[in-house]
C-alpha cells in the first residue's frame, strides 16, 4: 500500500497513477480538493511505501502541504511507515534523522524524472511566449541558449512549428546536434538585434550588461535557467528589456502530467529494486 | 502612395510592411498609439492606393476605426483617392457604392491569406488549450473534426508536440491525408470518452445533444468553426462540458502578424495586376 | 468470398489484406511465386466479387497477368463471377463489353487511393536521390516543382531529412502552404545553379531548354511526373544534366504497401455501397 | 597552406571545402580522378598544414592513398611540412614516431566529427532498408536498439517519415528520450515477432540466438554497431533472417559531406587553437 502525504496537485495525480495498479492512501488534502475515487483517504494501516511531495518540507519540521487543514509534523511520519516500508521524496535531504534505518529515495534524482520533466517546462515556456508576443511563433526569429535538456525539447518544439530558431551553446558538438536538428549554430553573442523572443536555458549570466546592450529593446526574454538565471534582471529593466523568469513551471502548467512523471520514476525505481 | 485608413492594430502592421517599399500614410489612429517611423501621417496628398481594414465597416456609414479620435465617413474616402486609384479592403460588399468606377479588391478572399492566417489561428488554439488544461499536449489524446486549412496546419502543431491526434473526418481522402500527416482516421463519432481535449474546425452542428452524451464531461472543446459554430453549446453546458468559442484570432493573439498576411496578400495582388 | 485474378505482386499483398476478414482465392500466379496461407487457390466456387489488376489489361484481350503460366482471356471472367457481383479493377475501361449489366468500379480513380499512393512514390524518389548523389539530403538545397499530392509528400519528408526545400509553384496559395510546411516559395525559375537535386513533380513541360541552360550542369533532375513527364531529355542529355524518369513507383519498390494500399480502396469502396 | 595527402574522395571534398578560405594543394590521386580547380596540384613548397586521410594508414608504412598511383611512405611526409607545422589525421596512433616534436591531431576523435557523421550513416540506413524491402517505411512497425547517436537521428528520420518506432533501451532515461522523441520506449525484447526491420545501433552482441529465436524469419536486421557488431551472424543465417552489416557508411554513401564533415572538424580545432 502507498501513502501519499502532503504536497500540491501533483500529488493527486502521483496518488492517481500508482493507484492503477496497487492501494493508494492519501493525507493532506482538505474537503475542497476533488480526490480520484481510486484514492483512499488515510486510513490506520501502515503504508508500504511512503510518497512524499516535491520539495518534501520547506521549513525542515513540517510536511509540505498547502492544501491540508493541520500541520503534519515530519516527526509524524515514521509511525505511518511499516518496519522495512520506502520513502520516496523530492528533495530529501534531512530526512535520514526522521528515518534512520530507512530507504529514502529522491525521486528529483532520477534523470528520466528531469528528462519527462522537459516537456511541461516547455509548453509553459511556450505558452509564456504566445501570451507576451504579437506575432507568431511560426516565421519568427528566436535565440535559445544552451543545448540541455531543456533546450533539445524547446528547440524541437520551436523548428515544429516553423520558428527560425537559433542556438547558442560553446561546444562545437552541441552545436552539431543544434543543426542536426534544424537550428542555426551562434558561435558568440555578437549579434543579437535580429532576435524578438529569446529563451534562457543556461544558469550562468550570460546576458550581462554588454550582451543586453547588443539586445533588441523590444526583444522579450524567457528566462528558463534555475536560481540564480541568466540574466542582470536590473540591467533589463533599465534598458527597457522585459525578462520573465520562468520557474517551476511542469507544476504550475501541467500539474497532472508533472504528477505523473513523478509516478514514473517511483514505478522505475521500484522495478529497479527487485 | 498607400493610404492605410482605420482599423486595428493589424492595419498598423499592414502599413508597415508596405513602407518597406513603399511610402505609406496612415489615418485613423489616436496619438496613444504608436506608429512606426516608416509610416507617415495621413497629409493633404491623394493615394494610388486606399487600404481599408478588415471589415471594411461595421455599420455600413462609417470606416471600422477603433483607434480614431473621430469617425472617418465611409463617404470622405473618395476625395483622399487619386482617379484611376485602387481600393483594397476586407469584406468590401457595398463600397462599389461609394466608389462608383473604381477598382475595389477584397483581399479577404485572396486565398493565400486564409491559409496564412490558419497559422495564427492554430497558435490561438494552442496558447488557449495550454492555458485551460492541467496536462501536457505531448502525450495527450487530442480530436480534430474536419480536415480543412486550420485543420491541416492544426494537426501538424499537434503532432509535432507529442499529441495523440485523431481526426474526424467523412471523406476518405481526407483520412488518408490525415493519416500520412501523422494522424489516426476516425471514421464516426462513436468513442469520445478517451478524449480530453476536442478541437472543432467544421462549420455544421456536429457536436449535437447525442455526441455531447458521449463525449467525456471533464473534456475541453475548443471551437474553431465561424459562425454558428459546430456545438450545441446549451446541452454542452447542462452536461458540464466546457466549450471555448475561439474566433478571429489572428487579429487578437498576433495581430502583427496578422497585418503581415494582409499586406502580403495586397502585394501579391498588385504583382499580379501587371 | 473474393476472387483476385492476375497482376503482379501487389495483387497478392491485396489478396493477403482482403483475406484477413472474408475469404479470398487467387488466380494467375504460377508455383514459383509464394501465395500467403491465408489465400487459397482458385477453386469452381463462383466469386461475390472479382478483383482484377492494375491495369486490367495491357491489350484489351487478355488480363495482366505477368506470372501466369497460361493466358486468362477477359472473355473468361464473367463466368467465375456471381449473378449480382461486383467487379473491382484499375483502369477498366472497354470491361463493360466483358461485363454487361454488371456493376464495375475502377478502384484506381478513387481518391484515397492516389493520395495513399504518395507515399511509396515519395520513398522511390528518396532512394533515387540517395543513390544517385555523393552527398546527403541533409543541408542540400533542393527544388521541387508543383505542389500536388506527391510534392506534399515529398517536402514533408525532405524538409524532415533536413534538406533545404524550395518549392516552385504559380499559385500564391500552394506557395504559402509550402512555407506554411517549411519550405522556401520560389515564384520563377531564374536562379536554378545552385539546386544539385531537383524533382520535377508538374505534368507538364517546364524544364525546357531556356530553363536547362539556367540549371547546373551537375544537378540530378528526378521526374515524378506521368507521361510525357516535365523534361526535354533530349536537351537535358545534351547538356549533360542527368534526368531520371521515375514512373510507378509503387509497385517497384513496395509492392506489399501498394497491394494493401489498393484492398483498402476495394474495401472503403465496399462500404460506401452499403 | 593546407597539403592534403592520401585518402580517398572524402579527401578531395575536404580539401575543397579547405580551399574556401585558404590555399589548398593536394597529393595522392591520379589523373584519372577529377580534382576541383580550386585546389591546386602539390608543388615543392612547403606545408603549413598537413592533411592526412581517414585512417592514416593501414599497413603503417605508406599513406592510405587508393587513388595514388605511387606508394606514398609515411617516411616521406615529414619533409613536406614546415617546421611548427601541424598535422591532421584520422587515427593516428604510431604519428608521433614519424613526427617527432609536432603537433598531431586526430580529427577523428573530435566529437563533432562523430555527431555530424551520424547523418550519414542514417542516409545510408535507410536507404539499405529501402532497397532492401517491399514496404514503405511509412506505416511499419521498426525497432531500434540503443540511443546514441546514430540512434537518436535514424528514430528522427524514421519518425519523421512515419515509421512505428520502438526503440530499446537500458536506461531509464534514455527511453524516456525516445519517448519524447516520438518513439515507443522497449524494455526488453521479449516481443520481436512484429518487427520486419530491425536497427541495431548497440556495440555488444544483443542478438544471441535465444533473441534471434523470438526474432521474425522474414525481418532484416541492420547492424549499424562497428566490429564486432550486435548480431550473432552464424545463427541468423542458419535461421534464415537476414543481416546486413553496414559499416563505414558516410564515406560510401556521401563523400561530399563525409569530406566537409572532416574539414568542419579540422576548421573547428584551428579555431580553438586560437
Amino acid at each position: 500500500m502507498f501513502l501519499v502525504v502532503g504536497g500540491d496537485l501533483r500529488q493527486i495525480y502521483t496518488a492517481k497513477k500508482l493507484a492503477e495498479n496497487d492501494r493508494v492512501e492519501i493525507l493532506g488534502f482538505n474537503n475542497n480538493i476533488t480526490i480520484p475515487d481510486t484514492v483512499k483517504k488515510h486510513s490506520t494501516k501502515k503504508a508500504d511505501i511512503l510518497i512524499l511531495p516535491l520539495p518534501v518540507s520547506i521549513d525542515n519540521t513540517e510536511v509540505n502541504a498547502k492544501f491540508s487543514n493541520e500541520s503534519i509534523p515530519l516527526s509524524s511520519l515514521p509511525s505511518m511507515l511499516k518496519e522495512g516500508g520506502v520513502v520516496f521524496g523530492g528533495k530529501t535531504a534531512g530526512l535520514e534523522n526522521i528515518f534512520p534505518n530507512t530507504r529514502i529515495i529522491d525521486y528529483f534524482k532520477r534523470e528520466e524524472l528531469s528528462v519527462f520533466n522537459a516537456v511541461p517546462t516547455v509548453e509553459g515556456a511556450i505558452q509564456i511566449a504566445m501570451e507576451n508576443t504579437a506575432e507568431t511563433l511560426f516565421g519568427q526569429k528566436v535565440l535559445v541558449t544552451g543545448w540541455g535538456r531543456i533546450s533539445k525539447v524547446l528547440c524541437k518544439v520551436l523548428v515544429a512549428m516553423g520558428a527560425k530558431t537559433d542556438v547558442y551553446a560553446r561546444k562545437c558538438s552541441d552545436l552539431a546536434w543544434a543543426q542536426i536538428n534544424g537550428c542555426k549554430a551562434v558561435k558568440n553573442l555578437e549579434y543579437l538585434e535580429e532576435y524578438n523572443l529569446i529563451f534562457n536555458t543556461v544558469p550562468a549570466c550570460i546576458f550581462t550588461e554588454n550582451v543586453l546592450r547588443r539586445t533588441n529593446r523590444n526583444a522579450l526574454v524567457i528566462d528558463l535557467a534555475s536560481n540564480p538565471g541568466g540574466v542582470e534582471f536590473n540591467t533589463a529593466q533599465e534598458l527597457g528589456i522585459k525578462v520573465i523568469w520562468a520557474l517551476s513551471l511542469p507544476g504550475k502548467v501541467a500539474p497532472i502530467t508533472a504528477g505523473e512523471i513523478i509516478a514514473t520514476a517511483i514505478l522505475n525505481s521500484l522495478e529497479e529494486m527487485n
